[in-house]
Formats: structure tokens, C-alpha cells, sequence
């Protein structure tokens, strides 16, 4: 029987073997919080400006012929490098097959003067449980290592390859995957570059490094609770959870499969919004549902992500507390500056009253944890490993449970639903204050009551997965980046209204989330992801030019 | 304590003193098993044309002032009455409040010019557990009776409410609502008019039967499993069942509320394709998705139900026999007819190879009963009555088995999804042999494998209960009238492949099935519902033009 300790030392031992013969010279990790700059270090000054391209950029300078697939592989897997040696946010690595897709687009490009498809030689990152085939899938749990090796390939990977995508890296998530830190024994701990005493985030938290280091123009994350939005948010990115079934969503690796009592949803994590829309273009211009049969035909509408039929003045309602938790002042400050400058920019702005977030988290944990935990248990036990600290804190909310029956089921069901259609009436009865007199058009709101949080005290999931509840769509945009000066002051936070809120507002210490990037959240009506980011298109142009 | 005799006795006596005021005289159901006429017996020259229009037609007709909302309601009431005397298919009267409103739609038009809505005046039929406001909903339970006032409309009802539509009489459904056949303790059994020794099907059998009366014009079913095709099928009427969420579906009554393993439709029952286009355009020019948070925002597009961007030639494949019951000779017979017709108009038509129906029904009898029967039980037991034979017939399925576990049902919702995979590239796959190498665009099958069955006889759902667990959607359009003649010849059965087979190829007899309609039905992809009545447009064009 192999020791499980030799499983995660070989595990590390082979990425390091794959990843050695790209890294220059030898790792010199410096000391200090923020390496953020650091894998940008050894780039050459074109290397630089690919690294800082977008997606659409970096397709666009291809197919333009500026450069070439491998100057561009080269220049990003040169940073992953490095950024894996400062945030430990990889997984599996496959850089040598990733070369040689990358000059078999070269030549032919060079031959026939055409594109495989419009994604052309983008280097594009994997959370862990999305297959590729032949390669390993453990997802965050040594039971699982080596013992999951792709026959196929997941339907998003498929489309991506088909679009002439080069997958190169896979990257890093936490045991069981539901977590919103990103933690598991197979590889240890993933840190944020911005400040390695914080967590980039979780479950998508490798990408959310990956990204900020800019050793990956776009990734492909999943989120049944914030998993994508929250590693965009603390690592300073954009990042989009679609409605349930939007996008594709076959061929994952991870716990629970089969339960659909709450279901997540596969998105991108990018450097810009016009790359969420570049990805979902790409998804559903692919018409998954004609493979994945649980995918809704709801073709893409890209007029509709350009802004045509946009209001010329949006009404959006801000959410600043969820009422069980209210957001550190530097969120605060940014939903008020942005509050501020649509206000300035003739938007109608009002306050969005929370609908029970306390209630939505008790039933989604319920929901979550159907079986009371047993197959997570089952799963780390077999593993012979144990739990990471946030394992343990999410599944302490199913302890001593048993599992639910169909009976209970139904009622959970039916609890979800009927808070599905609260929430559905109080968004419908906001025109009765806006001054358009329609509902509004979206929700500003918080992703976290924190920034980044030191690692292991990710304790309030209210701002993301309430959105998962309600099967709405949310994407994360980039506003700021937190600097702890000593001359600043702030506003106490209100009295605390709970254990939880007591938590993390003793928490706050402007010089513990120094450095770390302040984002929002912008959430639209169910099945209008379009309408979604052509929103967020008018609100950044909004604050450009009209925030203080 | 009440009786429970009394309690049934009471739903009736209460029926029938709402009826026989608007019944001319004494019932006379004269003997015969063949009744459809009798309800017209009374009809003037008028109210007999009125009740032989469409839907479309009548609003058509009313909103032209050539009749009154009143003189159409009188006409249908009339025959609704004698429908109820000869086949039992009312459960709940409201034709006081019926009058009077169409009395205010007659004044509104003639007042302002201008009809309220797109429906202004129809009589539309209501499926019992679809709640309409200050009425029971017993539902087919005994000891619902009295116990199930609903306090607010369906949001089907409200939007036709909102569309002018005019409520009057709701319709039978079995015990259990779980079946086929439409029988229960409270009010009886419904009978078919065609032939009254068989069933109408059910559960929307209530409906079936009225319509197939010329009591109404267009009612509101629901379909899990055949529900609304099985009595559309057995009363020669039109009937559609669409994707999961694309029609209203809250607001109804019934066991298993909150299972969303297996999730039922709201559909309807009609005399025309046109009218079942109408009823979809009337709910999802609605915006349903506005109130009722698990609908698709998936507007109606009419151009496409009017045959825009449909394939000058379709590829359509027919399934003859699902490999457990091959149907009875007069549905083979109406297979082969289309069959021709569209090859001599120059269709593409292939053979649909059948994709394991008898492991979908195992499958799908699993999730329909997820807690081992144990909600039906009780709530029949709670009741006091005791099981019709269709429920028992349904309830052996899960006997003795306990209540599954998270774990079962994430394993069965897995071979659900692994199911619709295999059906779904089986689909795709039909592109190797169509013509003009594009997959199918409809499957021709037949609706059951025999006409209106003999009460108490139904005992294979496979030909619909397969599109239910496919979630695609399912039209059921007549063909033609069945007649038992003593010279013609039928070609003998296959022999059996098994005991339900066994069983109902013993049961073929053409004098059984005398004077039952004979129907069939086109399935399409999901949530391509325009399409599906685009090309049913197209087939029975083609028909009527090309058989021989």
C-alpha cells in the first residue's frame, strides 16, 4: 500500500518534473506579502505586452499574424511558472503537449492564411475538476489521485479545443470543492500574489492566482456558491456565474454528482468583460444542447451583450448589507462611489432591501449537504487523509444530521422554491420607487463582506451563494486595490447581530488586507447574462468618468 | 365524524344542483356504448356552429361581434351539461360567475369597441388540481373534498383571466393523479362518449372527454407521463406537451408537491393544432418567467410556429414498435399511412430504432416514486377510501421497496442524464441516414400501443412516459375515427416479448375498440415547442393531400 504522504509528495514531484524544464534557472521566492510583480520579472518586453493583453486582444494579434501562438504560450507559461512558485496554483501541467498544439496552429495559420476557429492559439487555464482527457483529476482529494484519469474530455474543453484554444495548464482547487478558500493535502495551499497571508479565494482559487499573475489570459472556473466569483474577487478579476444550464456543464469530476436539488455552473475568469462575453459567445455559439441534453437552447444574443435594447438609463438597486453581515468600509466605500457616479451619470439608483439572507444560507447548506455529509466524509476517509479547516467548517453544518428523505427533500425543494418566488416578487415590486417606474435592471451588491481573507476564516457565503439560491446571474468586475495607510480613517462598523458578524467584523484591520483588490458584483435577472454584461459595459464606463 | 359516502355524495349532489339549472329538462342518457352525439342533441342551428368552431375561430367571431361572449358560453354550457350526463367528466361548476362575466365582456366590447384581451369571451376548461380561487381542489382524493379551497388562481388561470378567457366548469381527474385512466371516489369514473366501455385516458380524462363532447372549445391539462396526450389520443383531439418550464406550472395541487426528479407540464387539450399555438402564444406573451421563478425566459416565437426557417423537406423518423409493446394494427396502420404520404410529397422518412423504453420506464416508475408510494398511500388512507385499480396498478411498481435514499436519488438522477445522453446522440446520429444527412427533425410514433383501452385495462405508458423522461416535448393530433367492420382483415400480432405485451395483444379485438379514435404523435427536440407545431402544420397538409 502506498503511503499517502508519498501520493501527494509524487504528485508534487511530477508537476515539479514538468514544470522545471520551462522555469529559467532556479526558484528564488523572496520574502514579503505582496509578489504579485514577481513572474512578470524575467519577461521580455514583448513578452510583457502579451502577458497584459486580454483574450480578445491576444486572438485578435494572432490572427493579425503580430504574433505567434508559441510567442504567445511562451510568454504566459514563463509566468505560470513563476506564479505557481509564489501561489502554489497549479495542478496538473501539460506543456509540452500545449507546445506542440501551439506551432501545429503556427504552420497552419502560416499555410492556409486561416484560423481554426476563434479562439486560435489562446493559452487557456482548467480548474482541476474539468477533464481532459489522460489527464489526472483529483480535484483536491488524495483518495482520487491517479486514480482519475480522463477518458474524455468535459464539453467545455471539447468546445474550447474546437474554437483552437490550447489548454496547457490545470489549476488548483480545495477538498470537496465546496469551499470558498483553496486548501487540500494532494498539493497544500493555494495563496493570494496581491498578499500571501490572505487566500485568493476558492473553489476556482488556482485560477484566481493564475489570472492575477497574469499567467493565463482567461480560465474556467465552476460556482454553486461564489466559487468563481469570490477567487475574481480577491484576486482583483472579472468573473461570471451564469444561470443554471446556460453553459456547458458535462464532464466534471467532483462530489455529489447527480444532485440537482441546487446545481452550479461552469464560467470564465478573465482580465476584461468583454472576455466573459468572448466565452459565452464561444459556449453557445458551439450549441452545446445539441450534446449535453440538461443545457437550455438559448442560443447566444450578442446584440443584446453589445447593449442594444438597453435602457438609456439604468435603474439599479444597491445591496450594502445583507443584513447579517455588513461589509468591511473599504466595500462599503466602493459601492458608495459607484452609487455616487450613476447617480451623477442620471442613473436611477435606489437601495436593494436584502430578502432573508440568513434564511437563504441555512436552506442552501441543507441543500448542499443532503446526505448529511456522508459522501464528503466517506470520500476524505477513503483517502486516508484528513479535513482541511474549511472542510470542517462547512460540513459542522450537516453534523449529527441524518440524511434527508424524499420527503424532506420535497419540502426542502419546495422552501427553495418559494423563496425563489419572494425574492422574484420583491425584485418585480422595485418600480414602485424606481423613477422610470420599472423593476430594475440589476442589483449592485457586495461579493463578500471582506476582501481577501487570511486563510482559513472564510466564514459568511451570504453575498455569493444567495445568488446561487435564486438562480440569478452575477458577474465580478475589478473597482480598486486596497492600500493600508495609517492616515486613513474609517467608519466604526455598526454594532455586530451575530456570532458570525462579530467574527468578521473584529476581523477588520485595515493593515491584515493591505494590498488586496477591492471588487463588486454586479446580478441580473435569471437567463439574462447578455443584458448582464452589457450592464456592467455602462456601469464601468459610468465610473470612468464620472466617479471623485 | 362525516361519512366518506356522504362526502362523495355530497361533491355531487352540490355538482348537480349547480347543472340542472342550466339543464333543459330530465337526463335522459339513452343506452349505447357510442354517446358523442347526444350532447348536441339540443343545440339550435347556432349554437350548433358555435360549438363546432375552434377556438381561434370563436374569438375571431366574438371580437367581429357575430356572437355574443354570452350566446358562445350558452351554446357550450348546453352541451357541457349533456357531456357531464353521458360521460362524467366534470368535477367542479362555476357557471353563475361564468354568466355574469361574460355579460361584462359583452357590455365592455360593445361599450369601448375594443375586446379585453386576446381570449375575451372563450369558455375555457380547467383540469381539476389547477387551482382556480374560491374553489375545491380535491383532485381525485376523498379526503381532499371540502379541504382544498384554493385561496388564489393558478398562474395559468390568471393569464387567462387576464386574456378575457371565461372559467366554468373544471374537469375530472383520477386518484392519485398518478394514471392514465381517469377514475376516483369523489365523483366516479369518466367514460369515453365515443364508446362508453372505454376510458377517455386521463389523468386529464375529465378534459378529453368534455372536449371530444363539443363542450369546450380548449382545456388545460398537465402531463407527466401522457396525461394530457393519453386523452387527447382516446377522444380524437389535439393535445401538446411541451418542454419542463416553458408553460406556467404553479399554482396546482397534487401529491409529491416539491419533486422535481420528474417534472410535469401544463398543456392543452384542444380541436385544433392552431389553438394549442394560441393557448402557448396567450402564456408566453405573458412573461410568465416574471412570476413564476423556475419558468425559461423563452419567449413564444410565433414566426417559427408559423413555419419560418423550416426545412422545405423534412426528415422525419418514425417509430413503429418500442421494442416492449408493438401497438395495435389500426395505430401501425395510421403509422404507415403518414409514412407514404410524406415519402410520395417527398419527405425524408426513416425508421426511428427504439432506445431502450422498457429501462426508461423502470427508470422513470422509480422517480416517480422516490419515497416508496408512501405520500399516495397515506394521503389515501388519510382519506379513507380505498384504491382504484389504476392506483393499484401504479403503487405495485414501488411495493415492499423503502424509501430511497440522497444517495439513490443522485445515482437514479444520474441514469436519468446518462439516459437522455444516449437518447439524445442517438438523435443526432439519425444524420447517417437521412437524405440531406441532417439529423431528424420530428419522431412519428404512436401515442399508446392501443386505441381507448377498456376501463381499468391501461398497462403500458412507454410510448409517452419515454418523452417525459427525455423532457422533450409531444403533440397528439387525430388521424382518423376507428371501425370495427366484420370483413376486414388485420395482420396478426408479432409474437409477445413479454407479459405486458402478452397481455395486451391478447386484449386486440376490433369490436372492443369500435368507434375510438385513432391518433398519433409527433415528438421534437427540446424546447423547440414552434417547430414541433410548424411541422405538424406541414404533416397534416401533407396528409390530407397525399393519402391514399
Amino acid at each position: 500500500m502506498v503511503n499517502i504522504h508519498d501520493v501527494a509528495a509524487q504528485k508534487r514531484e511530477e508537476r515539479e518534473a514538468k514544470l522545471s524544464t520551462y522555469r529559467k534557472g532556479c526558484i528564488h521566492v523572496p520574502s514579503g506579502a505582496d509578489l504579485s510583480q514577481y513572474p512578470l520579472r524575467k519577461l521580455t518586453e514583448t513578452e510583457r505586452i502579451i502577458v497584459h493583453c486580454d483574450a480578445t486582444a491576444i486572438v485578435d494579434l494572432i490572427r493579425k499574424r503580430v504574433y505567434t501562438a508559441q510567442d504567445v504560450l511562451r510568454a504566459f507559461v514563463k509566468v505560470a511558472v513563476a506564479a505557481q512558485d509564489v501561489t502554489n496554483c497549479l495542478s496538473e501541467v501539460l506543456l509540452d503537449e500545449a507546445f506542440l498544439q501551439a506551432s501545429k496552429l503556427d504552420r497552419y495559420l502560416e499555410k492556409t492564411g486561416k484560423v481554426i476557429g476563434p479562439l486560435h492559439g489562446l493559452p487557456v487555464s482548467i480548474k482541476d475538476h474539468i477533464k481532459i482527457k489522460g489527464l489526472d483529476t483529483s480535484s483536491g482529494y488524495l483518495g482520487w489521485a491517479y486514480k482519475t484519469v480522463a477518458d474524455r474530455d468535459a464539453l467545455v474543453v471539447e468546445i474550447l479545443r474546437n474554437a483552437g484554444a490550447i489548454l496547457y495548464v490545470k489549476t488548483q482547487t480545495p477538498q470537496t470543492l465546496l469551499s470558498l478558500e483553496t486548501d487540500n493535502n494532494v498539493f497544500g495551499k493555494t495563496v493570494n500574489p496581491f498578499n500571501r497571508n490572505l487566500t485568493p479565494g476558492g473553489s476556482s482559487g488556482g485560477e484566481g492566482a493564475l489570472i492575477a499573475c497574469h499567467g493565463s489570459p482567461l480560465g474556467v472556473g465552476t460556482d454553486i456558491g461564489g466559487s468563481i466569483r469570490i477567487p475574481a474577487a480577491h484576486c482583483g478579476l472579472y468573473g461570471l456565474k451564469g444561470s443554471v444550464a446556460r453553459l456547458p456543464h458535462s464532464g466534471l469530476l467532483g462530489s455529489h454528482d447527480g444532485m440537482d436539488a441546487i446545481v452550479g455552473c461552469v464560467g470564465p475568469l478573465a482580465r476584461s468583460a468583454r472576455d466573459l462575453e468572448l466565452f459565452c459567445r464561444i459556449m453557445l455559439d458551439a450549441e452545446p444542447w445539441l450534446n449535453e441534453p440538461s443545457l437550455l437552447e438559448m442560443p447566444w444574443k450578442r446584440d443584446v451583450a453589445n447593449g442594444e435594447g438597453l435602457p438609456d438609463k439604468l435603474a439599479i438597486a444597491i445591496l450594502f448589507d445583507d443584513g447579517v453581515v455588513a461589509p468591511h468600509p473599504p466595500i462599503t466605500q466602493a459601492l458608495n462611489k459607484y452609487k455616487h457616479a450613476l447617480a451623477r451619470a442620471g442613473h436611477d439608483v435606489i437601495e436593494w432591501q436584502a430578502v432573508d439572507h440568513q434564511h437563504g444560507w441555512d436552506l442552501i447548506a441543507k441543500l448542499y449537504l443532503l446526505d448529511g455529509g456522508a459522501e464528503y466524509h466517506e470520500t476524505i476517509r477513503a483517502g486516508g487523509e484528513s479535513e482541511v479547516p474549511q472542510t470542517e467548517w462547512i460540513l459542522k453544518h450537516a453534523q449529527g444530521r441524518d440524511p434527508y428523505t424524499p420527503t424532506d427533500l420535497f419540502k426542502l425543494n419546495l422552501e427553495r422554491e418559494a423563496f425563489r418566488s419572494k425574492a422574484l416578487t420583491h425584485w418585480n415590486s422595485t418600480q414602485q420607487r424606481t423613477v422610470s417606474r420599472r423593476p430594475v435592471d440589476a442589483i449592485l451588491c457586495p461579493v463578500a463582506p471582506t476582501l481577501a481573507p487570511p486563510h482559513n476564516t472564510t466564514s459568511w457565503w451570504g453575498y455569493t451563494s444567495h445568488w446561487n439560491l435564486l438562480d440569478l446571474p452575477g458577474v465580478v468586475f475589478p473597482v480598486d486595490r486596497f492600500t493600508a495607510t495609517s492616515s486613513a480613517t474609517y467608519p466604526p462598523l455598526p454594532h455586530s447581530r451575530n456570532d458570525v458578524e462579530n467574527f468578521i467584523h473584529n476581523q477588520w484591520n485595515p493593515t491584515t488586507y493591505d494590498n488586496a483588490p477591492i471588487c463588486l458584483q454586479l446580478v441580473g435577472r435569471r437567463h439574462n447574462e447578455e443584458k448582464l454584461l452589457a450592464m456592467l459595459n455602462v456601469l464601468e464606463k459610468v465610473f470612468k468618468e464620472n466617479a471623485l
